[in-house]
């Protein structure tokens, strides 16, 4: 379990290349957008609720463009390091090792900050020098300032949904980003999703769909946020399993999305309405 | 006392298999949800108060799948590196320690992340891309990235009972996992395992589940949380060793479960009136 | 005053032994709870005010059970890794050194937190695994996991009288402790204990008892705890070297335990009412 | 992609010169000011919204002038020391690299700290001798102090529409600087600006900037900060590329700048006015 | 200016012996219940205003006694590591150098903590097993507990008047000391100490401690403390050069003790009224 | 750019020493009552606003003392490592470096402490057994106590305008220092000054001191701190260089010294009126 002295190694970059194509179907013109915006080397921002398709959506892209996709998930103690790269000791040397943004802009690739407001200030800022007009990242640890590829691409995405005054972004990085919005498929596409990627038939995943739809609008009476169609696949998985669809639907819908009793006895009748 | 130079030795992951079969009385059909979702590679999160049995769970589903479980207790200071490894200095070569979630991921364990609100904000978002149809775990500091093989499962527990604001999980986060819901075990169940923890009969079992049930019913009324059949089984070794029943109820579960003397004298009073 | 190189030098658990018996005089059944509770594996939780004889008990205790006792004085910046053991460069080579509840579980001791709820939260989930029936500390700095022999208990203790909201004991905590209450003796036990310790004689240890007990009666005037027997001692030890009483109560006790001088005053008009 | 051993390599300061001339078309006597300023070795300060030309300002002069121009994103983790120079371990010596601001001392260069007052206070102390007829820098870690030569200049800019109070320069730093003030430019001038730069015709380029004006008067009425030319030229590009007009300023404008719907609506009831 | 490998040279105990008789005049009995403690082991706290003369009483006691005394001013960052002493680095090996508090508990030394409240809370917890009838420290990185001679003594001292609630001595800790309060001294002796340390004649040491006398008046109406005894000296002092007195007191007096332009006026109408 | 190993270089304190007389022009009897405080030992505290003239003031004693002079910006992240010195490694030996207050304690200079509120506690703490007759510094990580040689004299400066509660000096730092008050020079001095460091004529300084007065009186108004002297030089230099009056005086004094439009709006008019 235990491997010695690897200490530089780094994932060649061929390892981001997506090689199959990915389930996605285009809800509406997104994939034109994006495309324009790559060609202009526009950085582009995908707002959207948690489990609307966002990471899916750029997987799709990244292979459709040909792209290496480099996935950050930010969070509240990434640093700026983290991301640019850093001096690793290796026995009495030191070697350098690139971060996933010099990874990216060293290789032309496409760099994606998941959730980008959870990251510190530090790292957030680090990106705006690659977003206007100089499209280029000084790494002071190195004495070097690069200068990205026409292939490079930055993409952010946040859920406006739920971010505090403390954790936005700021308009000076803001203003930096052509915007797409995500939201859950429409009905009919949702239910032949459900049903490709969960095993069910067309008729529980259309019961399923209408669950979900039914508890979305629960969201301006207290839920914190909508049923996403990732929540909808696992209840058609367990349902598919064996598992009875009431029991299923609470377990993986009702449960994993609120722990108010009141709000769950609410969902439990409209599961127990539907699913008779 | 001193030990030397061991730094990289890892325990092997056998030690984690756990061999005799614990003591575990299911409730409803929790065992056959858990086996669903491990089959369908559905990560799980297991909801209940203090003492309500999720452990024991968690040991006797690793035991039944025959599988290791890793448990990882989170606490505040509990960081991404602790999870997925880091580099030690041994004499002037460095190696690579697998963390608990690493170790897991290679040799198909069970994760059992306990509390996991606890943690902080990037530990947990460090287990997204193991809960989504990539499972994977990418190890920055090796540029390696692990995929799982289906026999690793992550769990995760938090008791939604005294969560703040400020410590829940994030939708993002949650919509993630299929959810279990434990309660304290039904009074005839909860009996027969206090009797045959402790030691004591069956009557005197039945009187401590009684003075636990009242306890219970004091959760709306200013309690922060109920008696554990923990401490149940306390009160029952103790008196098996001869205190009196009376003051062994008083020192196992009227002082431990609160300072507020009100409370006090009032659960005094259910142990008094049920142990004449 | 310089020592050279002693950096894993550790103590032998020998030094923790009490060898002389500790002067404690029970006031209820403490003595046979603590040792029903030592018999049956499980970790005791001592409950009460500043001076109460808690320390002095698991003196007592330890001495009784011939167990060595490794006592630690909980802070805020106490971590798991002091209680645990960490690794030291001694030269160009690296030792690892026992923190003090592994050296408790590895020579069957007990070990003592004293003011537990002053310790971070990480040093609290700590001790979890020693506290149900695993009965185990994982080093995960070693990657070992001590299995602790029927000799060891853990012990910790706090004072509920001054506990603000953030600092108090979670109840995944609370409910693994047996709790003993402590509060001051008895008069006549109190009596006889400063006269014991100070050397005054019982007719002016009586008076100081009286004082100590009235003063305690302010507790719910604006108090913020009572006057503890060791100030009582320490009056007694003034008086008998020569100081005035009441000039020695006054020092000893009225302006130790506040600095309103509205109390002051009151509790100077006790001392002067009592030593006419 | 591994570099081995450029610890103390640092850019040349040619590579901060800046060659060609950049895009920019003076709004008022904003050019002649700075001129003055930087003849009388007189400090800087840019206000102004984001996206107003201040970062373009900057290079226009350094070009003018000749200098080169080393720019500092400020942010919360900037240290004094990063804007300094710190040792780098190299191998088994140390090896001094100078920070941006050391560098544009010794090089008579233009140094200017972006945003500044995102940036620590002791960062912001550091620059003080800079700026007033001491006109130096004390490098502690080298008992060095480094004299500016004439040449050198030190700018700054911030955001004064959106600085909450425990971000303010202390008045003892704003007396340093003189200050200009920057804006948006006037519309016949944004016009040429975004159809220069977007490839969109005239007619469209004013539609724009029509759409931009308006948007820019609701920042009296919940807008943040008002819509930058950046955007207008995004827009631009995206329509040049194909998309259709209304889209593109959806996702340029109306998206980028603000989360909140009912804004979002009132924007998009302007862009269907105009672009009829 | 730069001196070479003195890691581990400490201060020899000697140069904490105080052989000049400090000047230091007895307000009450302070001499006599501080010897009486120090017969008794018990350890003390001196409470009372800035500039009453406690770290005077200090080295007085200690010259009477014939101690080294070992004075720590404690703040907000002083560790317990700083207290106990820490291993520094020598060249390749590693030596250990004791902290004040070792190294007055080694020698028989009186270790006084001024204004203790300042130090963290993991500082203050250090010293209670030095404060009990144990009187020993355990020096964890050692190994080792030392046993406090009886030569040694523990004081600390801290100023009631302006502690927050934040800032206040623990009940567990408080109750370990006697406590002597300070106050300014009475007026004739406080005009005896003026003239004999700042050189003028009794006759202007009298108006000089008038006006301080009147300015304490004031703490009851704004004013967060009074006026110590060393800035009448200063005043004093400044006279005697050949300050105007009128000049001398407000620079000496008023100034240095307020920036409330009301209070300062009144303070300067005491000075004027007097000093005609 | 790079510089090799010159960890321990100190700059000699000959630096320090001021050669040209700086220009400097009493207001008061500054220059007598900081000789008589030097004389007597007694450390001083320089309180104004900010551009007052503390710095050249400090500047012009140090001449006419003869004496080096140390100033120390200070500021949050000032530790009193870095003002008393450290070690630092050098190849594999260790190397002791004073920090500045040592520096100057061992060469009999004059240490000023600008700002001094902005120091973290430790910081300030550690001048105290300099500032009371004992005028030593314990460096404890030497394990010496340098005596303070009588040259040796510390002053600090503040500004009692803006201090907020948290940022106040302690009693027990205040009642250590002598105060002298600074305030803007008068209109006549002020003049003079401004025509004789810009280069304007007397009739165009006049109008500028009159626009500043002005400008001062806001300082009841909202304005938080009064134009300094050296923003009416600058605007003096700015005309000299051919700006516009009124335009240099918006940049130079209008601008930097408030945000808020509407004060903004007033100053103007003053501007306007004074400078038809």
């Amino acid at each position: 379990m235990s491997t010695k002295c690897c200490l530089s190694r780094e994932l060649p970059v061929e390892e981001y290349l997506i090689e199959e194509e990915p389930y996605y179907v285009p809800v509406g013109n997104e994939v034109e957008i994006f495309t324009a915006a790559y060609k202009n080397l526009l950085p582009i921002n995908l707002k959207g609720p948690t489990g609307s398709g966002k990471t899916r959506f750029m997987e799709y892209m990244a292979y459709r463009l040909k792209r290496p996709l480099i996935t950050v998930a930010c969070h509240e103690d990434l640093t700026a390091t983290d991301l640019v790269g850093r001096f690793l000791i290796k026995g009495d040397s030191v070697e350098w090792n690139d971060g996933p943004l010099t990874k990216a802009v060293k290789n032309g690739a496409i760099c994606y900050l998941d959730e980008v407001v959870e990251a510190r200030k530090d790292t957030i800022v680090v990106i705006h020098p690659l977003t206007d007009d100089r499209r280029m990242i000084p790494i002071d640890k190195l004495g070097l300032i690069l200068r990205a590829p026409d292939e490079f691409m930055l993409a952010i995405s946040y859920n406006p949904g739920y971010q505090s005054a403390v954790k936005d972004l700021k308009q000076s990085t803001r203003q930096r980003f052509v915007s797409i919005e995500f939201d859950y498929p429409p009905a009919r596409l949702e239910k032949h999703i459900v049903a490709h990627e969960s095993g069910v038939d067309e008729k529980m995943a259309g019961d399923l769909v209408e669950i979900g739809q039914r508890i979305r609008n629960f969201k301006h009476h207290g839920l914190e946020e909508g049923v996403s169609t990732r929540l909808l696949i696992y209840a058609g998985k367990l349902i598919h399993e064996g598992i009875s669809p009431r029991e299923a639907c609470r377990i993986a819908m009702a449960r994993p999305i609120t722990d108010n009793p009141d709000l769950q006895k609410s969902i439990d009748e409209i599961i127990y309405a539907i699913l008779e």
